[in-house]
């Protein structure tokens, strides 16, 4: 074995064997042809020619340019191929068949791994809803009464969910001062973020069939880091009765790499305590499995940290999410994706949008650049996040990142 | 030729060739092999067998299980296409060739016709808000400051979307009372219609380009009639502040026909006047193609007519939707589709939806089977619609139909 091996870790790799995320690559050799890879350490496995060259029956699932043959396969699969895979790049005799098929991270394009089906964006962090309640409705209760008996949603578009590193373009659109007499059309002036978990669901259910709170290991595959770009003046204007729409619906990032949940076994946790009680579909109090996970997050523009969102403060859990959002009958499809909401903690340092970090503009941050209040043209934003992984060593989840270009 | 072929239609028919709308169909006796339909009359024309039989370069269009590879191949080609296949129905030499390839419509399974990619859903009446506004807001303006500003609209759930003729599972979720001091869960006693109009876009656009006004033709493709099912008791409990969400995400149903936009160029009306100075990229007034459509809807419960909605009174057009929708840079795909938001007139008996009708349930509808204020199970829903076409006949829209099953 040479020391040089692309499989011999640092020790406490945050993308070691424990965690295995999967992505969509291609090489700079034969851009067209996007294959299935999976990351260790700083290299990426091209599974499907993995599995060709171990003769493993998963070359169906893994030799394809998208995740969602996997992500159809069910659970059962997603345990065994992960279990494949895990001895792929841990058992000594494998190798010299996997070294050469071990790219380099920075030599590959990485691809929006799986074809977003719908998307739809919660509203689960008690901090940020009370947050932006304050801010938007000062005159009123900061959260709505409905917010303790649901987790509250609305579907956002798929069409635009995009892999990080894709450039976001400056939204035009209305804005209207409350003291002005009519919208005008413009640029945004105060583009945002928010940081937030997005699940990425497997396996289908039938239209007319909820999906109880104890199957969401069943239909959800895995997550990943998602920044849900937020033009704030033009969601104020637009956004009563009906919603947010122009004011999101312009780019959503995601990270190239979805973590299975299987290697966040460690990070689960049991959600904040309720002060309301649940009506049964969403009582997760007698759930075997926690519903929380322990992902600590880190929001940074241009290199320079702004805030550490605790996901663990999350009043709903995606587990709840996910059995609202069937309880009618809506049915799941492959790819489906699903936003936690903004992820804030109860401490200023802790929140996940420029919203609520400088309360709509009044107080500006300092970066090494100068003042920022909400994103300039050029900012750079990227999000990373780790959980506890076994044994104490870290699971390192795919950063989410996206620069800021000028309106068009 | 036969006095008997079916393509000897009665002077009139609203589906002669003057219309020709666009679906899929199977047949019983290969009921896996979903193949693109053209309505002429009572009858479905195997459009790619057509092609194949009369060596059309277009059967590479036509002979396929879904409308996308039509729907993206532009404006030309559909001008073209329906250019080959109105030869096809009409020139007399051709007959002996078509008559094989006609199946009846009763002998035939229709599908959802297209692959729908992001459902935004709009609220484009007047007559509609303002009413809805006075139900749910008695004591505030009945419509919102942003209303004569811009079309308002949201995003809606396009893995439920259903073609005419599917069974609806009434929803369950949670309704509160004003009264109440909590939610309690159940099926919804409130499920309502909305009678809408759905465009169909075609032709994709770049994410960061708006597409304008005068461009909406190159981008949809056609209309259908389209049922937004809503449970208003869940909606009225959910939906401040993001929008709605579960009172509509179980369902939308479409028809099985496709009009093309052609197939309407003498249904096309001016809107009503504006009495708001628009901003520039929704100003229609110096646009050359009229706006509106004069489309006369018609909904039936069990088969008797509660409503006809007509839909020229519409204050915002389908190419401002479509200017709004991505003046902010969001991209469309083949398959994206729109609603146009429940269509009521200024009469009471052009009302688009139960809510309206009966006054959110206070004034009853007489029924012959008895008194309806929300829909019942076992209940039926069929809209229908024609639009002025050539020479004083009549283009028919495809029904769009669907009846209520009782909660799982």
């Amino acid at each position: 074995m040479s020391e040089q091996s692309p499989l011999d870790l640092a020790e406490g790799d945050p993308f070691g064997p424990h965690n295995l995320p999967y992505g969509v690559f291609s090489t700079a050799d034969d851009p067209g042809r996007r294959r299935v890879g999976v990351r260790i350490g700083d290299h990426v496995l091209d599974a499907g020619a993995a599995a060709h060259t171990l003769g493993s029956p998963y070359a169906a699932l893994l030799a394809r340019p998208s995740l969602n043959p996997l992500l159809a396969a069910g659970r059962t699969a997603w345990r065994d191929v992960r279990r494949a895979i895990t001895a792929w790049v841990t058992v000594p005799g494998h190798r010299a068949d996997m070294e050469p098929l071990l790219h380099p991270l920075d030599a590959v394009t990485l691809h929006l791994p799986y074809e977003v089906a719908d998307y739809v964006d919660f509203y689960a962090s008690e901090h940020h809803a009370t947050n932006v309640g304050r801010i938007f409705r000062p005159d009123g209760d900061a959260l709505t009464p409905n917010w303790k008996h649901l987790p509250i949603g609305y579907h956002g578009r798929s069409g635009t969910v995009v892999v990080s590193g894709t450039d976001v373009v400056r939204p035009s659109g209305q804005r209207k001062a409350p003291a002005d007499a009519a919208p005008v059309f413009g640029p945004s002036v105060k583009l945002d973020i928010e940081a937030e978990v997005g699940f990425v669901v497997g396996t289908p259910s039938r239209m007319g069939t909820p999906v109880a709170l104890g199957d969401f290991g069943d239909h959800v595959f895995g997550l990943s880091l998602l920044n849900d770009w937020s033009a704030r003046d033009i969601q104020a204007w637009e956004y009563v009765p009906l919603g947010p729409f122009l004011g999101k619906s312009f780019a959503t990032s995601v990270s190239a790499w979805v973590t299975p949940l299987e290697a966040l076994d460690a990070a689960r946790t049991d959600p904040p305590a309720r002060d309301r009680e649940l009506l049964p579909y969403l009582d997760d109090s007698a759930e075997d499995e926690k519903g929380g996970f322990d992902l600590r997050i880190s929001v940074a523009v241009n290199g320079h940290v702004i805030a550490e969102p605790p996901f663990a403060t999350m009043y709903w859990t995606a587990a709840q999410q996910l059995a609202h959002m069937t309880v009618n009958g809506a049915s799941l499809r492959t790819g489906d994706l699903y936003g936690s909401g903004t992820v804030s903690g109860p401490e200023v340092g802790q929140r996940g949008s420029l919203l609520e970090l400088t309360w709509n503009g009044r107080d500006a941050l300092e970066l090494p650049e100068g003042k920022r209040t909400f994103l300039e043209d050029g900012d750079v934003v990227t999000m990373t996040a780790w959980a506890p992984g076994p044994d104490g060593v870290r699971v390192g989840l795919g950063e989410v990142s996206g620069r800021i270009v000028p309106s068009a």
